[in-house]
């Protein structure tokens, strides 16, 4: 909004702010009144995942004492994060506010949306909201952690309202690259906030209905208090293809292959992607097999609840594909990432105990590298290509479609519910700001636009939007079944252990005497082979010996400064004869 | 060439097979005759580095007892080698052959075709023969390792000759990003082959000439026997824009700076990069300063052999800045990989010492990610826009161009070269499979197409290619002054100590009695705060008690089999209580 505009009480888009933009909608008036008491009516947002990051979405809404969730994701960890399996949101401020949440709702099945659920729900049990098939992936994660039954799972569908305390929420239906995604209207006192989940517009979906554009254009022509939108492709021009597109490029490659074994690589989690290799695969006569667990899963629990439709006769289990010759049949495997433990990974470099691959092989990867995964996929087409295997990947045709809305459907989007304020949300900065110049090219305010960051408080009202706090936020690291308990020490260690190795100096000292008893000995791992070195593993063992014995002639009995002289002189020696910091670790044993 | 045309004798372009296909050259003449002495005349390749891999590229020929050696650069260590500071060829098969090397040949001063070279010559002392810039380059790098004074550097212009034992090789001036380029027509009584070295085609490079496609066509006229061929780019399509429209984005850009100081980041060893920032900075009125080690040492070698043209004024030191305005300066800096230590990313992160940016700052990132890059890239724009710097990167702008020919390029190449067998070089599987089906859509028999590996040996004559056999060949390790000291072992342990630490067990014993006299102790690195989790290491404790007292309960006395007792004790115990797998290391001291 122009300052001018502001002034003579006009919103951005040039219409008077009046009380009409808060009226009531209809399912909701039933309940409660959401007509502002005041001027000053806010509610507040507190970013506690997927600001500055991809993954870990997770996002608090707060009106007065009542408090909900938006979804609860995981992250993968990079390769600053060794040995680390998963990070999970830090659920700090969930904690201290335990008594006011009343809620999660979820608006996808992903696990950047919903895989921190089962790590949430044991520091706090709340009722989950989502669809149909959103709660069937959640029921597994729960399962697995055995808390199914102690949790309360509530299946809602599109266009159904959740009272949440003053809050009620209705779920739109939006496309992405899982069935079932929804979208926001959170409606409180203080106005109407739109969320978009991750979202993309399909005029040709696979299965069920273009996106709800029309709902999400009813929000914004009574108005809209805020926007909060999938940043995630804000850096791509044009349109997102549908997914359709895709499976017209499955029929061509399907008759490209001719006589060979077909492979497709995907993400676990597209069902779409899965039924249009399916009704592909059917349509030429191909049996399907699926290889990788969360695949099994996937088609396990969509055919159950009718997202996936599987023809008789069509599945056959991975164990029997040797009854059928290569031209009857599709493989469909986990590992389009080039995941060092997946099946297409095992596949490539010969080491899957049930697929072996030959030149008679027609690989698809049906995926894009995400960020920092190009190389290993690299990796695996090279490792396909020397096996003779005919290799489709990348961009060389039409295997793979994003999820994620690029520019003109993301301005499409603010057209539609032309928000107040413009929050940008899931992505990087780079997402972040790309998505907040198209806010400002769309002709909302930059004063109205706010590029927020994790932990960020902030409360909106007619009167602005304002910072209130930073409140705890940040990344918990999961690594077996330790939830935090390695932090950043120990992570520097292991990056400094993989760099150059430790070598451990011990030494027994008789205490009275402050002689030495047994060694100094000299151990390493991962520094160098020490066959080869003896003369510096001597070398060093010789120096550790005058050190110790130093201190003992200068009556120097402090372990402890001996041992911080042990590990600067070792250390100070190897980085001169080998220009290496191996981990120096002295142990003195007393007897 | 097919089965026809050869029972024919005619080659793949259905010219008849004839001795004119061997008529010497001019120049080659002078000195020796490379008419074929009979038809089983033959040359024999090594491939050293570069194939099946990107960099390390090295190749030896050999005909009857000469050989000679082009090019031996390095490779960087990806994330499957920590702690690795360089990956240079295994120079085994060079060593066994040392009486017969003549030389050593290198085609451009890139680090993936001269990095070896120090570590090659401290091996086998041979001389060197490379164009002005390239001698200047490897001068700086023999100076480091101190063995200038003992190398032989002889420099040679393009379309001058070398002769090496019955070896001829002429250079031929090719296009690349880096001045000085050039290719290889190698001749021996066997025929003639040609080896592009890294090479593109630009109608209007910088600085000189055109690639010299007539010598090639030349060459292509009389007939060649084998072709190896840059396979870098294989995969995309059409042409590499020249480097000239690189200065016209810059032109652009640096009017859209406006008043803000100007930050370009780019590959060192680009001359007309930099020479093109020179040129815009100079006609803005814009200062120049170079900020990081290579990109100094570039500046300094290329003024002086007059291979970059810096105008009398425009360069000022770095400790300078200061005293210019912002609109009055650029700042040239390495970096445009994301690396860790480099000057933009201690920019980003506000850790460098002499530079600071602000909103009134404008980066552009002149280049592309390498693959494998993408990552720590994204992160340094990230960093750079929460400064609220201007940054410009990837493809918004045409900001860079690469250095090596696109598919369009490589075929023009073939077309004039008309080899009769096709060598795919430089590039992974993936590359050189590429680069092999478009010799075939250039009418290229595929029997005469080889794609190579690392360490294959072949023969080359009329008679067709053979293999000969492998030869050792592939990559030795540096880290730190260490060369191959650092092996599969060293690297597994590394691995095995960044995923999950160590843990350390270690008692000394009474050897008389084999009683525990002091410990066992327990300490670790890298596998969880000990702090928090002290039962866990009293437990691990009580456990390495029991073990040892089993042990000397059963007179067990080999210290051996008393250390493989505890490591897979406790490591079962950890996994079971952590998941995880820590490096057990048990050590006893005997007293």
């Amino acid at each position: 909004m122009t300052n001018e505009n502001r002034q003579n009480g006009k919103n951005a888009y040039g219409k008077r702010n009046s009380k009409k933009r808060y009226l009531t909608y209809r399912k909701a008036t039933k309940r409660k009144s959401f007509q502002p008491k005041k001027s000053s009516e806010s509610v507040r947002i507190a970013f506690l995942g997927g600001m500055n990051e991809i993954g870990k979405n997770m996002t608090l809404y707060e009106y007065e004492d009542d408090m909900f969730i938006v979804d609860c994701g995981t992250a993968f960890p990079d390769a600053d994060l060794p040995g680390v399996d998963l990070v999970i949101p830090d659920f700090t401020y969930i904690e201290n506010n335990a008594g006011k949440i009343k809620g999660l709702i979820v608006t996808h099945g992903h696990e950047d949306h919903i895989g921190g659920i089962a790590y949430l729900l044991k520091k706090i049990n709340i009722p989950i909201y989502a669809t149909k098939l959103t709660i069937g992936l959640i029921k597994g994660k729960l399962e697995e952690h055995g808390i199914l039954n102690s949790t309360k799972l509530v299946e809602i569908k599109p266009r159904d309202n959740i009272t949440l305390g003053n809050f009620n929420i209705e779920l739109i239906h939006v496309n992405h690259s899982i069935p079932d995604a929804v979208g926001l209207a959170i409606r409180c006192p203080a106005g109407v906030i739109i969320q978009t989940g991750d979202f993309k517009i399909d005029t040709t979906p696979v299965d069920g209905d273009m996106i709800d554009l029309p709902r999400f254009a009813e929000y914004g022509k009574k108005g809209v208090l805020a926007l909060l939108s999938d940043s995630t492709n804000a850096e791509r021009p044009g349109y997102t293809m549908s997914e359709k597109s895709v499976g017209e490029s499955f029929e061509m490659l399907f008759r490209k292959a001719k006589s060979k074994r077909i492979v497709v690589a995907t993400f676990a989690s597209n069902i779409h992607r899965v039924q249009q290799i399916i009704n592909v695969a059917k349509s030429r006569g191909r049996k399907v097999a699926v290889i990788g667990r969360s695949l099994e899963n996937l088609v396990n629990v969509g055919s159950e609840l009718g997202y996936l439709n599987v023809p008789e006769g069509v599945l056959i289990d991975i164990n029997l594909i040797k009854n059928y010759p290569d031209d009857k049949m599709v493989i469909i495997t986990t590992g389009s990432q080039g995941e060092p433990m997946s099946a297409l990974t095992k596949m490539a470099f010969g080491e899957h105990r049930k697929v072996s691959l030959t030149p008679n092989d027609y690989v698809i990867i049906s995926a894009t590298p995400i960020p920092g995964n190009e190389k290993m996929v690299s990796n695996v087409v090279n490792e396909l290509m020397k096996r003779g295997v005919d290799v489709i990947y990348e961009r060389m045709y039409d295997v793979h479609v994003s999820g994620h809305a690029c520019q003109e459907e993301l301005k499409l989007m603010m057209g539609l519910v032309k928000p107040k304020y413009f929050l940008p949300v899931h992505g990087e900065q780079k997402h972040l700001q790309r998505h907040a110049s198209l806010g400002v090219a769309m002709g909302i305010d930059k004063k109205n636009i706010y590029i927020g960051n994790i932990g960020d408080r902030i409360e909106l009202s007619e009167d602005g939007i304002k910072f209130l706090n930073n409140v705890t936020a940040g990344a918990v690291y999961v690594d077996g079944i330790g939830v935090g308990d390695v932090g950043s020490i120990v992570l520097n260690d292991r990056k400094h252990l993989s760099k150059d190795g430790i070598i451990i100096v011990v030494a027994t000292i008789d205490s009275s005497s402050g002689r030495v008893v047994s060694g100094p000995d000299i151990v390493s791992r991962g520094f160098v082979y020490v066959k080869e070195n003896e003369a510096l593993m001597n070398s060093a063992r010789d120096l550790a010996c005058r050190v110790i014995d130093e201190c003992y002639d200068s009556k120097y009995h402090d372990w402890n400064s001996v041992k911080t002289k042990l590990r600067d002189e070792i250390s100070r020696m190897m980085y001169d004869k080998t220009k290496r910091s191996p981990m120096i670790l002295p142990i003195l044993m007393e007897i």
